[in-house]
């Protein structure tokens, strides 16, 4: 049966589709017709079982005089926090009713959300979404022809724009549909550059106490003086916990915010529009054109049932498609003072910063402008060197910029504009188009070798600045199309394969990494089923390839067969290149085949021709998955003894879901369910590994030390047996300027917070466990106070945060001795 | 809705109660009426709906030319194995067709099996179970007048009776009633000693072989020669596998069978008969007259719907009515070389075997012949020592005769009709009458002075010569009334409460351990929740106390509450005793209160009156349990901090399930899963809790150490936080003689196996940790050998069983070095 479409706007009729059959739907839709309806459209329109009905009319029953106000903002620019408040102060100092909904996308912190509030004297209860409006302010221009946000919008509203584009041109730089909708419908249109002012108070890109502002300004709810402070009294409340300064930037973003409000002057015709780029190009795949793009422009309703995937399968090789451009500033590279030492490609939690090494042939038709310079690695091909940024896919946290050694820096911010002005988005469509993994004069043993490789992990939703994606993103380099990921709910999950896109990407030549999502307490068992399916395909595929070398092929597959055999278990380039050799001669010699018998083997090679190198099976996950929900799968899979490895990206926190405690939460942090601070000290789940005395075991930390981190991950790869590395990964529930993220992994590292160690158990006794850390590097207590997860617990338990951060440190100081103790009697 | 009984005999339409309402009943009745039916009665008889459909007649449809054969064995007795081989033989043999069912009820080897034999030469598809049998075999005398063997046999059937009583005296050992269907039905009674061959041939107890051979002779499906040779040729098949010697006894069994069995002379009438003592006496309560006592007999089917709990709670303190007497022989106590040491009471698996000190004035009564020795406790008032075994509810295992230490053993086997006849039965029901835990003279912190507290753990049903039930039982001793326990399913849930009896007891006053049973994955999680509920509970109590105190009370019940209050954490007697002093109290306080609001608060204080003294919440389960299925809960649990004891069962197999392989199966151990050994080593799970730093940690094996036993279980249960107690525990799929059970415990940590030790995160640093094994005394490899778990490897993987065998013994000297050394470093 075929997906069934309901269009039941507002949360009233909300029903799953998976709950909705013809004649739930039947019955529904007559009680509606009934006049038991709010504001909605409903129906069916299912082409493939055809059992549709046709759709109602959209019919506004709101009440007068409620004023209805949407806010489009992105994940993490502190729209929704703000609305919250506003709506508050609304409701709490005038005689009318209020109301909210968000509505967010699945996208981390990059992503889109929509503020729906609504107020007024009579009853605002109205338990659906607006979709007609009063005031819609946009407060990220790259959505600017994207999304339908001036639709709603009712004749005579407000138009607020958050755009650095100068207030007179700004008009221009619409749509002609949006410039024709504000003509027609008489829109009031204002512009504001919120991000110069909240860049200048030291807020970084958080524009929403601006916005907020200019929403009181131009609402006219409250008297202009009334209203500041009530906000300012709001941003007290709010970010009183994470600390003074934090709460003084917020009041000076309000004070900044009125005088740079400009009303733009509406023409009476459109003259110069905006053209936007098509999202999805004509020559697209029908997944991309049919299902990405209705979605990329918030219309996945519209799509017919039978387009949709029959089994949930997707291809991969599709974030790319996104080009979300929602960086306001980003990395300008300087080559001048550049080193080529590759670790911004390295760290970037995006994939949106490569380095190439490139064959000067290939420069020819190179963009004017595009700047290489000579390839400083031990090549004889003269190879030129660049460092491209992908201007719409960088998330713009800025990672790069902060892990960038050299004195003056080598990259450095610049608003996008500006960058796309000079051609860096079509520099990037070229660099694109060059030879990938030219590895030449370098090893793969080596960070700056690895960052050669094409990430098979690409322009994820995760958020801007993440400590997850980048370990993601490094295994995806260090296994590519053997890569085969089994991935526990959670952020991975999440930014992993969110409908109907995946950052998993492709190799030229269409192969790459494959990767499924299973829930948070089945996920290592669920990898351990792919390694199982795999050993068994490939014991299949051993046994036929011997029944057809008995019953005789061509002379050239048997050779290849004979290759391939000998590089059964190879891991390297050289495995992947036999059975790719093979692979291509299959079906000619399925055609010379002189047998019945024969046919029949070759036919089952055609099936498991995937199976001549083996897999790298990888079970990805959280701190709350491993340490937590999966934990009992994750200690039987590793007792197992089957050849897997185990990602465990530690957040210490249950990061998707909002910030709970995990059994990976030190002491003291402030969580949920942890609030007066977490009071039992982190669960030692390395040293519990180990235990078994048969599974490589690792904890490593990127930004402590690069190199470590990758030799420990292609250890773990190598490793024939369990394998379990875990990743220190800061978080935005950390508290902390995300562009700083890799700097607190080193931080992190120094003063004995996190350890590096690696334990495999087939070197000799006595040599197994490496204590790869540093002796003691900076003050533990002022590592821990510089996050707000720990400094709020002075809010939070203030009598007690000084003992429990003694404790915290005392802990970790235990928990460090005990590794180093106990790895020398491993 | 009560619960629907449909007496559908036979499998072909038996669905259980829970998918049968009267609807489907209906159907299903007409179906049946309509002539599609074999051999039932069906109906509905519920007298709580009422909805009932009259029983229809019982109808037989067997073909003619079938022969049914039922025998009634007792588990582990062997019966059911050895038809299983006789339906092979005679299905592989003949050329007639075979079928055999098999029944067991719940309890462990001391339960009841019946198996169901047909063969002929028509077709024997016949679904269901056989109501009409050729040929019955009573392998337990203990069966006689218990249950209704007779009444399936034909008209000219046979029946085969194995006991100890001489031929000529056996037909006045029946019940008149049984006597009297012999008679009439004209049935052919046959006797045999099967024990004394058993016992001679060295099988012990086993007496399936002997059983064979003679229901072959009398069947005559073939000559006698041919039988014999058939049945040697599947003892080979059967027993190859545990070793020659196995083989070897049971073809001795087959050769002495046959001239061992005797025709019984049947009388014209019924002259002297047997009187069974009522299972229930008259005075008995309502659940154990309208429940235990039907089920007891088997007739289960046939209590009304009323008569059932209605929330599934049952009363403890019943697995003491089922006075099975299963036991062929039991042990006779020598008092003249006695030593009052008490290590047979502590071993004992059944807790059949107690002692106590008896004040004289308690003897005056006492029936003659009942021994006692003057106590050599330090007592002031002249006590009396006895040792008193429970005839009824001893299972013959034997492992208080091992365990006791003196020289010539004050402990030895009797058959139990002698110890009957000489009054043991009686004078245990003087035993039971006189004053319990009269422990003066010695302390409780010793092994002699904790066994003369009465076990509330009494009699289970787990196999004879159980490992894990004298833990529990010493549990519940070190606990009494304060004990709460959470159960996982396996082993210890079915011998802990299977409907409808339990072997968790009560005190005298009615006090005693709460029990219920949760499943494999989630039973820590359970007895978490007990916790919190009492540890809220108690809160509550607290703050109603400290209310009333204000609004004011009696005075006696005033100084009560001030004594608890300061009583409020202790564990000991007096903690209870001042519990007791103050709920006497409650009711005349609540009579005599001034005002409303002191009502409220007693009403309150009576609710919750339990909760003056603590709980001691224990989560009970087997290795399957923690280390498999229920380990990510254990280590949740444990994480948490909450003041909960664990006791982990290690078997080091899935023993409930039928003996598959776990985390805690050391190298080698041959279990389902692991048939050529397993080749993984044990879990490190004492390790793996330790880490933690805040949890009590400790190993022991009473049969090696009973003291230190027992102080780990009373320092895990003073622990204010977690404990977790790893119990090494024999087990029949070991394949030992399981009247050494504790001696094979012993045997385990003298050679290194199994490690004694305990962690105790209060004592100072560097004290924390325990070694408690002395130095290797004895040999590793000799020891696994002489289990059949080990030995096995030898048929089911020759080739590598001695490298197996290496590494295993590699692998727990790597584990005890291990244990030790990280002990210094905790």
């Amino acid at each position: 049966m075929g997906r069934t479409d309901i269009s039941v706007i507002g949360g009233r009729y909300g029903l799953s589709s998976k709950d909705f059959t013809p004649t739930h739907a039947k019955s529904v839709y007559d009680h509606l017709n009934n006049g038991n309806f709010h504001n909605f459209t409903v129906g069916i329109n299912d082409d493939v079982t055809n059992l549709s009905i046709p759709l109602s009319k959209q019919i506004d029953v709101s009440p007068k005089g409620v004023v209805s106000c949407m806010f489009w903002g992105l994940g993490s620019d502190g729209t929704v926090g703000a609305n919250k408040d506003s709506i508050k102060i609304i409701g709490g100092n005038t005689d009318m009713n209020a109301q909210a909904y968000f509505s967010y996308d699945s996208k981390k912190s990059g992503g889109i959300t929509i503020s729906h509030l609504r107020f007024g004297k009579s009853s605002v209860n109205m338990p659906w979404l607006i979709d007609s409006a009063d005031f819609v302010a946009c407060h990220n221009p790259a959505y600017i022809g994207r999304y339908d946000m001036l639709g709603p919008l009712k004749e005579g509203g407000v138009f607020l724009l958050n755009s650095q584009i100068p207030t007179e041109e700004v008009f221009t730089h619409l749509t002609k549909d949006e410039q024709q909708q504000i003509i027609d419908k008489k829109i009031k249109f204002y512009n504001i550059d919120a991000l110069k002012i909240a860049e200048k108070v030291g807020l970084g890109t958080r524009i929403n106490t601006v916005m907020q502002a200019v929403f009181f300004k131009i609402s006219g709810i409250f008297p202009e003086d009334e209203a500041i402070a009530l906000i300012k009294n709001a941003i007290k409340k709010t970010f009183g916990k994470k600390g003074e300064d934090i709460v003084k930037m917020n009041w000076d973003a309000v004070d900044g915010a009125s005088a740079a409000l400009e009303e733009v002057k509406v023409p009476s015709s459109v003259k110069e529009a905006y053209v936007p780029k098509k999202l999805i190009s004509k020559d697209a795949d029908a997944f991309a054109r049919d299902i990405i793009e209705p979605i990329m422009h918030l219309k996945g309703n519209d799509i017919p049932v039978s387009k949709m995937s029959f089994d949930g399968t997707l291809p991969t090789n599709t974030a790319k498609l996104e080009k979300r451009g929602v960086a306001p500033a980003i990395p300008h590279w300087n080559s001048e003072t550049c080193i080529q030492c590759n670790q911004c490609v390295q760290s970037c939690p995006h994939a949106a910063i490569r380095a190439k090494q490139i064959d000067p042939k290939d420069l020819e038709n190179a963009p004017e402008g595009f700047v290489t310079l000579k390839s400083n690695t031990k090549n004889d091909r003269d190879l030129r060197f660049k460092i491209q940024v992908y201007t719409e896919d960088c998330q713009g946290c800025g990672v790069c910029i902060e892990t960038c050694p050299t004195k003056v820096k080598s990259l450095e911010f610049s608003p996008i504009n500006v960058e796309r002005e000079h051609g860096e988005r079509e520099f990037a469509e070229f660099f694109d188009s060059v030879a990938d993994d030219v590895i030449d004069g370098i090893g793969l043993n080596t960070v700056k070798g690895m960052q050669f490789k094409k990430p098979l992990f690409e322009f994820s939703g995760a958020c801007a600045g993440c400590g997850e994606t980048p370990y993601v993103k490094l295994v995806s380099q260090i296994c590519g199309e053997r890569m085969l990921a089994a991935n526990a709910t959670g952020c991975s999950s999440i930014y992993g394969g969110t409908f109907p896109t995946t950052p998993y990407a492709q190799r030229r030549d269409g192969r790459g990494p494959a990767w499924g999502n299973s829930l948070f307490e089945d996920n290592a068992e669920y990898g351990l089923g792919m390694r199982l399916a795999v050993d068994s395909n490939r014991r299949l595929l051993k046994s036929v390839v011997d029944r057809l070398l008995t019953l005789g092929t061509t002379e050239a597959l048997t050779s290849a067969l004979k290759k391939n055999a000998d590089l059964w278990g190879d891991r390297s380039e050289a495995g992947i290149d036999a059975q790719k050799a093979t692979q291509v001669l299959l079906d000619e010699a399925y055609e010379k085949a002189s047998n019945e018998e024969a046919k029949v083997a070759i036919k089952k090679l055609i099936e498991l021709k995937d199976y001549f190198t083996d897999k790298d099976v990888w079970i990805i996950g959280g701190d709350g998955w491993a340490y937590d929900i999966g934990f009992g799968g994750v200690d039987h899979v590793v007792a197992s003894g089957k050849n897997v490895n185990i990602l465990v990206l530690d957040t210490e926190v249950y990061s998707n879901t909002g910030g709970q405690a995990s059994k990976a939460t030190p002491i003291g942090a402030v969580a949920k369910f942890a609030n007066a601070g977490k009071q039992i000290g982190k669960k030692n789940m390395g040293f519990m590994m180990m235990s078994y005395g048969h599974a490589y075991v690792a904890s490593i930390s990127m930004g402590a030390n690069r190199l470590h981190t990758q030799k420990a991950l292609q250890e773990a790869v190598e490793f024939d047996g369990p394998s379990i590395v875990f990743c220190y990964a800061p978080c935005i529930n950390h508290g902390i300027n995300m562009m700083k993220s890799q700097v607190e992994e080193k931080r992190a590292v120094d003063v004995g917070y996190w350890p590096l160690f690696r334990y495999n158990p087939t070197l000799e006794e006595g040599k197994r466990f490496s204590w790869d850390a540093k002796a003691q590097d900076g003050d533990f207590q002022e590592f821990i106070k510089s996050e707000r997860r720990y400094s709020s617990l002075y809010k939070t338990n203030p009598e007690n945060a000084d003992a429990l951060f003694a404790k915290a440190e005392e802990d970790a100081k235990r928990r460090m001795e005990f590794y180093k103790s106990v790895g020398q009697i491993m």
